[in-house]
């Protein structure tokens, strides 16, 4: 790869060629992918850029850390639509406000953007199996992307993870192992059963490679703003590496000079499971807490990523916003009925904290910010219509609706 | 309109002016919407069409009814991917085949074609409520699509419609009336209501823009083959209207000298309920049949849309198969293992179909076929699971694991 340097520890500093089974430093420490922008600036340019067809993640591959003979992975993943929300930005008082609605992708969630990396690495070892422990859309997104390119795979979810994101993994044809215990169990089970058979793996605490994958998402967003920087990126927050990802596709962009400003993060986490925020908040270690949210992808009791997460906040000058179940539920609703949205409790739960802000007032009037919505809410549906409610259900005749209309104060006209 | 000259009735030839709230024919006949192929052409080219950055149904514009200041609809519809599967290919002895997925839609189905035109012909209209009926994705992407818009929905649903695509409805925020008894009830009760108040007609049965929307995913096809027609399209076929929508923007590429030939088409249905298939079969008037399956977005016992459903297949010269729900859902495994697709149990029964073809040795070695996945598995998560099985389910350690494994006789190497 000539692209990249080498993997460096966060922790130690120290470097590591970037094998494909790369994992992490001697230190425990994770590793981040450092790249020659100097060769990078004399292979893409904007131009190029607005000339190409590829239309999915892969667009962006002179910032990808693959080698040049690696095909672009059978699903198409990326490229998902940044919709400019005029009539939801004046509701929340904003200037302007984008979501980007990453649940178009192809198993529904942004997760796809690091497990079409991890196959693609994989191919490049040789591995035929993947391995990962998730909440479940690192697992849905691992299971569909390793089918479609013929590679087996191992999955470990806990036991709470909702029916959609389960019913995808069994369609996709995983060994599924549903985890009676927390996230942090399921984690070590896998992490224990990757090391006795060897597998490769898709754990985005460990392959340093996951987050340069989802990174893909900061290059399409500032692609589909026209390299016009918004002052706010918001985006929900678990393990970390999403945020992390995000973070450094900004800082990669701004190093090759497309863009000549970064915008602030803000992290949204659920109120009762907000470790990383809680860190950020009291200036204090993280600190493990349970995990009590329905944003099911996000209840992350021990953040896998903390060190680059924290660090993205605290770089970007960032802001911390933690919203209670209530709230990601209002938020479901609004991005619903506002946009045309349909995102999970996680995937919405970044909206949820724009909304927040803007009623206390600490982003407004004068600010432009960007959403992502990280997954679709078909991956769950209870928690859809427990916050939707029920449909009028009725015998088929007109008598019977316009009781219904009647009881329910529905005034048609 | 200068590219439409009018609508005609499929049944007495009578034409009406393309308004934008034409319904049907005096004689109750089904309108076709008529285009004057001589001015398309000099606005349209490949070439032309090959330079536009569009990646949405809307790239077409020149072949659709919508006047040249109508703007796309907010939601990005269209465009999904067309995978060429060399594996499921070989496996099931095709020459080629490829897999158009519909459900990677922003509702997840390929009715959002359909419904964003809606849309624009709503707004056209300056309507501000639009209204359908329909067995579930035909709700849910009017819904999505209609709330993106800032307009406001009333949706009569069947209430055996699963629950993913109740919850879009609540989340989009569409006034859902959920009709205890079959589609054709449901319809009639939509029908009922439609005309007391006046909404804008979104049943596809009798808005004859609704599938010049949903002809853009036969455009996207060729489009995407590079203009190489395949010898068959299959696609599951429940109301009529997609099979015809498909055949009509065949048609309008011929018409325009983009395509040399025109495919055949794999008419598939659910043995359970087929009547537009048993009509062919038979060669008689088609006889409503009960609603006996699964596949329950194509579990339509009384097609609205016959007509011009008969005459795409015959006009096609086509192929008729009829699929079990045990086979449907055989397809929805072997397309998410092989291929990374997960469609609803109607989105694979096009797949299907082609399977029980290759092995009935009607199709086979010297064949190149599309077949295209209608929507989403996730839209109906129970059958899914019931399909494809549950996990294993273990307490966190590497012992139960052990156990589990060697009880299921997973051997892991």
């Amino acid at each position: 790869m000539k692209n990249v340097k080498y993997g460096k520890c966060t922790r130690c500093g120290k470097t590591y060629e970037a094998v494909p089974d790369l994992t992490v430093c001697e230190c425990g420490g994770i590793l981040d992918i450092e790249y020659d922008y100097g060769y990078i600036k004399t292979r893409l340019t904007k131009e190029a850029l607005a000339g190409r067809g590829e239309r999915s993640m892969w667009r962006y591959k002179e910032l990808l850390p693959v080698e040049e003979s690696t095909a672009p992975t059978p699903l198409r993943v990326g490229w998902s639509p940044l919709y400019e929300e005029s009539r939801l930005a004046e509701q929340l008082g904003l200037k302007r406000l984008w979501v980007k609605d990453d649940g178009q992708n192809p198993t529904a969630s942004l997760k796809d953007r690091a497990s079409a990396m991890a196959v693609a690495k994989a191919l490049e070892a040789g591995a035929d199996v993947i391995a990962c422990s998730s909440t479940g859309n690192a697992a849905s997104s691992l299971a569909g992307n390793a089918a479609a390119a013929g590679l087996k795979t191992y999955i470990f979810v806990p036991s709470r993870a909702p029916k959609g994101k389960v019913a995808q993994l069994m369609t996709f044809g995983a060994t599924v192992v549903s985890v009676q215990g927390s996230y942090e169990e399921t984690f070590e089970l896998s992490k224990a059963a990757i090391e006795k058979w060897g597998w490769y793996n898709r754990n985005a605490a460990i392959n340093p490679y996951l987050s340069e994958g989802k990174k893909t998402v900061a290059l399409e967003i500032m692609e589909q703003l026209d390299w016009q920087v918004p002052d706010y990126i918001a985006i929900s927050v678990g393990d970390g590496c999403t945020i992390a990802g995000l973070w450094k596709g900004l800082k990669d962009l701004h190093a090759i000079g497309f863009i000549d400003r970064l915008p602030r993060l803000i992290s949204a986490q659920a109120e009762g499971c907000c470790p990383l925020n809680r860190a950020i908040e009291t200036g204090e270690p993280w600190r493990p807490m349970e995990e009590n949210t329905l944003a099911d992808s996000i209840a992350v009791g021990v953040p896998r990523n903390a060190d680059k997460a924290l660090n993205a906040i605290r770089e970007s000058n960032g802001l911390t916003v933690n919203v209670s179940d209530a709230e990601i539920m209002a938020a479901q609703k609004l991005l619903g009925r506002t946009c045309g949205v349909f995102g999970e409790p996680a995937g919405v739960t970044g909206t949820a904290g724009v909304k927040k802000l803007c009623e206390a007032g600490v982003i407004g009037r004068n600010d432009t910010v960007v959403s992502v919505v990280t997954g679709n809410g078909l991956k769950d549906v209870a928690n859809a219509i427990a916050a939707c409610g029920e449909p009028i259900t009725i015998p088929g005749d007109m008598e019977h609706l316009l009781s219904a209309f009647a009881e329910k104060g529905i005034a048609v006209d």
